[in-house]
């Protein structure tokens, strides 16, 4: 379960719109992304959702790895995007290619602003230590 | 897409196998969490992985939500689950029921050990600042 989940905000995204609102068009290119980076899918999962007042509908695209997910939110009338890549690193160290999967997808997204994080999962079993529920 | 994401990550969990095992079983006791917190469920996806030398195969399983995701990877031979809830506030602040979800999901499991975060997402929509790319 050690493992790194790399975070991405994207605001202004000047991509082709179809990029926020084609859940379908947006899953292939997610799994292109995924085999472009070395990492393996399992299954996909995609969302579109209606539209509002506020504009079109966004989409959730999920791709369940074998080294765990890639999850995208898109709000095209806010011309935003999150962005989730966790890699676990059961079998080997996946860091570098969750981080390609990251910047590919990002950069697909065009934005003008990004918030970037990063936080490393399973660290207990990896130091040692524990924190009682 | 300001909302609130959590992360726990589960150890020597006690509960019974099946939960760590059984994807069709865990897939849907997760849709009844998420609506006794009071999210909206839209599309579910669940995936069995095969035993290893290490025994048996974990489970993947993700439930798009109208507010966002939520997300579980399980390592059975490790007693180990990773847990995500994120949720928008697109129309209203789910924080409370991203809680209220996290802990049925993390109760279900019955670790002996839990390591939570949290973080925000789309702060930047919020606070107006920005860091470019």
């Amino acid at each position: 379960m050690q493992g790194l989940h790399l975070t991405a905000d994207l605001y202004r995204c000047a991509c082709p719109a179809h990029w926020l609102t084609d859940a379908d068009l947006l899953g292939a290119r997610c799994l292109e992304a995924v085999a472009n980076a070395g990492l393996q899918a399992v299954a996909q999962l995609v969302h579109a959702f209606p539209a509002t007042v506020h504009g079109p509908g966004g989409v959730t695209a999920t791709v369940l790895l074998a080294e765990s997910h890639l999850c995208i939110h898109t709000w095209p009338e806010q011309g935003a995007v999150t962005l989730d890549v966790y890699v676990c690193n059961f079998a080997a160290d996946h860091s570098a290619r969750a981080q390609t999967l990251m910047n590919e997808m990002t950069g697909l997204f065009a934005p003008a602003r990004v918030e970037r994080n990063f936080f490393l999962r399973g660290n207990m079993a990896a130091r040692g230590d524990s924190v009682e529920v």
